[in-house]
């Protein structure tokens, strides 16, 4: 039980919600399929239909939508704890394609393991629910970057819900973290030229805010970071579980 | 049980999950408490806690983010059958704000009654957890929509979203739909400007494609609007329930 107790997911979901025993045996079994994958494997594509959910236990993947004219908009980034592919259960196809950024290490869970149990643990239900409702508010956020934040905020905001989470899943603190990311994943997120990006970081790092070096960030001064950002944690409040 | 089986909200559940006598009682008892709300009321502040759930019967509201510069961010529009606030149960706070567009009725429901009704009726469960992904789906299309879009296939991606949504519940078709919004919601919804809204709605209309005037929006070639916007009915998709 160790070894589940301690995975990325459960340690994710215990912060919204008291898990039972019952729901850790549940919990259990979706880590049974263990799998792995290269670094730019295509795991699913836009359009996709009985695809799998995977449930991300090392490495880094990223969702992207293509556009009609090649170029493509970075959805998300996923780290350990996150649901890869959670949609494409409850939709008949995967409205997203995801790829692989780093060799990963992933449980593969089908669709029916995952709605039955709802009904043997449904508290689980609710945990589930929660994290699908965090991605959702991190849309919010990414739609807000795009909307009507500078170029500068967006990165700033990236950087520091890119550490939040990773902290959450016990990767990283207040100092950094380490990154995979290259700047033209960066530039397909932010809706940014590559060449922009690079501007923008450099700024970032003369303004003694924040430095991205050789695959990690670090954070120079992370209060004045947030505050660039408007970063506010709401959406990532983890004062302890909220059910109980 | 007739005015419950065919409220909104049980009408867009149900395509997903044929729902039980078991379920459909569950969601009658969200239906107890009923509420009205002027257009223009602030029903739910960013940073609000303990905030209720409200399933929409009647009417539009809008979620949005007001910006540190006094700008705002349109997240999403809300129709009859849609949760508002789900998050704000599920988070310590609201991450958004909401407001009642045109006068509406809504059904309150508080927190433990949700996560109640999912012991009951696990079922049900996933269909929420499926609504709310529906609502994560329209948030990444939003994204596109801000970061790769132009202006005219952003509007007319909104638009046949919109269609898409209403007809789900029963109002509008293919040939329109009744709509409150103004060209100012419109704006703060796709990042641009009223006058280019105004511009863009113009180009529209004398392409052929669809009419917004007075009140009411007639799609005059929907296929050839459907082609403009990219748009792909996938994370709408109603064959039928997943869930039998």
């Amino acid at each position: 039980m160790t070894h589940i107790e301690s995975s990325p997911l459960t340690r994710k979901l215990s912060t919204f919600v008291a898990l039972s025993d019952v729901d850790l045996e549940t919990l259990a079994r979706f880590h049974r399929r263990r799998r792995t994958f290269l670094a730019g494997h295509e795991m699913m594509h836009e359009g996709q239909s009985n695809a799998s959910v995977y449930i991300l236990a090392e490495g880094w993947a990223c969702s992207y939508k293509m556009l009609p004219d090649g170029g493509r908009q970075v959805i998300n980034f996923q780290i350990p704890g996150d649901f890869l592919g959670l949609r494409s259960i409850l939709f008949r196809t995967s409205d997203l394609s995801l790829e692989a950024l780093t060799d990963i290490e992933a449980s593969e869970v089908f669709a029916p393991d995952i709605l039955g149990a709802f009904a043997e643990a449904p508290r689980l239900a609710t945990a589930v629910l929660w994290a699908s409702s965090r991605d959702e508010a991190m849309m919010v956020e990414h739609l807000v970057n795009l909307g009507r934040r500078s170029a500068v905020e967006r990165m700033a905001h990236l950087l520091m819900e890119l550490g939040a989470r990773l902290n959450h899943v016990g990767i990283g603190d207040r100092t950094g973290f380490s990154c995979p990311l290259t700047q033209y994943h960066l530039a397909d997120a932010l809706g940014l030229s590559a060449i922009h990006v690079n501007r923008v970081l450099r700024q970032l790092r003369e303004d003694g805010l924040v430095t991205f070096r050789q695959g990690k960030v670090t954070f120079n001064n992370f209060e004045g970071l947030q505050a660039l950002a408007g970063f506010d944690t709401g959406y990532m409040d983890h004062a302890g579980p909220l059910l109980r």
